[in-house]
């Protein structure tokens, strides 16, 4: 298939035609590669992103406070929440790379194609104004925002433990590390959250495991809050 | 001086005019008042602040690449300037606030007065489109923007010493408060900046004092980076 052929392809799935294609190209165009790359478009981008998605936000949920959009934003912006718009964009196939990035399989990496999607966004603003930017957010985001909702924008166990903790003046709990299974890109962390009784040299504890020392530290943080009937 | 009059002052150093006046009171209320509060509001103005100084920026500096457009925003959207923007909008005298932020002095609150100034900027959206809020920043950041120039984009010496020194291969720079001036509202940080010499057990050293220590830490990496001719 010709190159033409894919980016009219991709911007029927944006829902969107450039005018001036060379912004969409630039957008594509990683830093390793020759000639004019995303990096500024990003930054655009990503700004651009941000103030959409909080005005969505703001009407969507008239009864949200700032922490719960921040977090509910935060879910929606992350950089595997743009990759995985990126990938059914199928930008991958798109990103002009050099031949290192080439090489390390950088059109999968979360964060080249992460960066490519906010680049875009960027190109589509001075392509077509910020309307034209909203839109296409809007349109490629719809699914999402009817899947959201307020309960999503809880805090994490960890900080709910650690809140629930200060707020009766406890010590705060302890993570470790005990051990680790599997090979190096498919690692299991094994975590023990402790919590020192007052009064007495016992503690409280709960094992999880998980697919990165994050992930396992707040499993550890739920099963706690649950003995703890929090 | 009656409240409308001003808060009709106020409009015209807004150069905006609200329709809906409860917009500009709800934005100018502390969340430790009765009613309606500007956390929301103050959301969506933070976001839209983001983006509408990215936009600006990406125009202004057509050479700047990402982190020179990011260190010059975080400039304009820091705290310091953002409350020395609400300073100049005299907004401290009509900041509602609860009993308890009164007596503290919760009107000259670098924190109180920058949310309130990102929820004007917020209620000014709601009231008038982005349009206006946009025009708005332009008049209120206009003579910052002239006074901009990428030099001021430049990392601060603490990372440009930290920079240099990891692509020398060299230990880190080391530092440490050697001494305190004055009292508790007023204090002086003596800081030392050491580097190890590789194959010595001399060392490189500079001292500098600030009015924080992380001022005296940047004074001494910047003697440091004199001194390394950097």
């Amino acid at each position: 298939m010709s190159l033409d052929y894919l980016l009219a392809d991709l911007q029927k799935r944006l829902s969107y035609q450039f005018k001036e294609k060379k912004l969409l190209t630039q957008a594509l165009t990683h830093r390793s590669a020759q000639g004019a790359h995303n990096e500024r478009l990003e930054f655009l981008g990503d700004s651009i992103l941000g103030f959409v998605i909080a005005a969505k936000l703001y009407h969507l949920f008239p009864e949200a406070n700032e922490g719960q959009m921040t977090r509910l934003r935060a879910k929606l912006v992350k950089e595997k929440s743009l990759a995985e718009l990126a990938n059914e964009l199928q930008l991958g196939e798109l990103l002009k790379l050099g031949s290192g990035e080439l090489k390390s399989g950088g059109f999968r990496r979360a964060s080249i194609l992460s960066d490519a999607f906010e680049a875009i966004l960027g190109a589509i603003y001075l392509d077509g104004g910020l309307a034209s930017s909203e839109q296409v957010i809007h349109h490629l985001y719809h699914s999402r925002y009817q899947s959201l909702s307020l309960s999503m924008a809880e805090k994490d166990p960890k900080t709910r433990l650690q809140e629930w903790l200060q707020s009766r003046k406890k010590e705060l709990p302890d993570y470790q590390v005990f051990k680790t299974d599997g090979q190096d890109h498919n690692k299991i962390y094994w975590v023990r959250c402790s919590l020192q009784q007052p009064e007495s040299k016992d503690k409280q504890m709960t094992e999880a495991n998980g697919s990165s020392r994050r992930k396992a530290e707040q499993s550890a943080a739920k099963k706690m809050l649950e003995i703890l009937g929090v």
